[in-house]
């Protein structure tokens, strides 16, 4: 008898922001698995840690510290699959004793986070759940009051990862824009937005429905430094009333 | 001392998707407000009923009936504009009063949701919060295990009302896409799949987290017919390992 596996969302970072759906799916776990940084405390885990068990077991995943690797280079997807593998196998390890293993993923499991890796190779073989979360856009945008798409409205989603070129195209053939993964390409980002003639409408939002949140219109903001994980909002909804 | 506004997101159906947040607010206001259509309940307030205290006040805001005007005649946006701006008076009576007012939002309040009609009228003049919630998508990709985006995947949001070409232009153009408001635009939507050459990877999906959730291929479903709230996904991440 095989065990169950849980991706659980954990929401934006507001710890207030957990479903009641994910709080009984950590109640009812045997296993709590969270991925982090070798040395960080991963942030998934901060957001539930007011609902794990005392007894409960905990199995961290470690990424492999690969920011010496740039992203393209074969090396780094070697590096990085070697570790989905290695974490799927950690997994079951778990669910061929029988245990229930939730998975946790900032944000939704399913939206660009790393659960998805665990998903794909083990949801065909263990029967798996996936808790929905709220994600980090819609944290960003509610915590800064921004009603971001309505009626007719295209919102696209863009990592910040594309090429300037791209993003300018995308910018201005959309009346919504989300750009995810800011950090380092806040300059490049902060070009495009101006070159579509959509900088003047973009909000930067760095740590959105933390304590430590920052705000600011992104044409307000002094330089280029960015947290990795920080989001830039440009709202449609052109015609409200 | 006026009373505050609070736009909840109650996600999209499953009563346990509900945040701690949103029960917190509900336990903490003074009215709760719900949009619904004439003579149907209020699907928001469906999903938070077992929330709501005995003593709290209920502010239905019914949409006039409008199905018989097509949505682009001037005469459905003068009756919608016109509907609002009365719904927002009767909120404002209440913050006047003192009241903390809870508006209900199906999903989230920010993205697509009429709260926002709301929050634009008033947040300039009163203390207003928004509880984000998880979204109509995330539950349908969560509800049937589907990753949706990953890496540098763009995700784009499209409401099925735009025009077959712009369709069939933009699911060529996007890794992933959502498209919201199905309803009578299945037919449209499933030609323009075809033509983009995507409908094999398409999934639709009707009233997703519900019990009484219909998801399958949407080559194989067997009619157009749908419910205006169905949505159809159509996954990325196409290098998966």
């Amino acid at each position: 008898m095989s065990g169950r596996l849980i991706g659980v969302g954990t929401g934006p970072g507001d710890p207030e922001l957990l479903t009641l759906k994910a709080v009984r799916a950590l109640q009812s776990a045997d296993v709590v698995a969270h991925f982090a940084k070798r040395g960080n405390e991963s942030n998934a885990r901060a957001i539930v840690a007011a609902h794990l068990r005392a007894d409960v077991m905990e199995l961290p995943l470690l990424y492999p510290v690969t920011t010496e690797i740039p992203r393209h280079d074969p090396a780094y997807r070697t590096a990085i699959a070697a570790f989905y593998e290695d974490a799927a196998r950690a997994v079951e390890a778990h669910l061929r004793a029988g245990r229930t293993v939730a998975v946790l993923s900032e944000g939704d499991p399913l939206f660009y986070g790393s659960y998805m890796h665990l998903h794909a190779r083990l949801a065909p073989h263990y029967p798996a759940d996936v808790v929905a979360g709220v994600t980090a856009m819609s944290g960003c945008w509610s915590a800064v009051g921004l009603p971001i798409a309505q009626g007719d409205d295209v919102l696209t989603v863009l990592p910040g990862t594309l090429p300037e070129a791209e993003l300018v195209r995308r910018f201005a053939d959309s009346q919504a824009c989300v750009v995810m993964k800011v950090g380092r390409n806040l300059a490049r980002i902060r070009r495009a937005l101006a070159e579509a003639g959509r900088l003047a409408d973009a909000v930067f939002v760095e740590r959105g429905t933390m304590e430590a949140m920052v705000a600011m219109p992104l044409a307000e903001k002094p330089d280029d430094r960015a947290a990795y994980f920080s989001i830039v909002l440009v709202a449609g909804w052109e015609a409200r009333p």
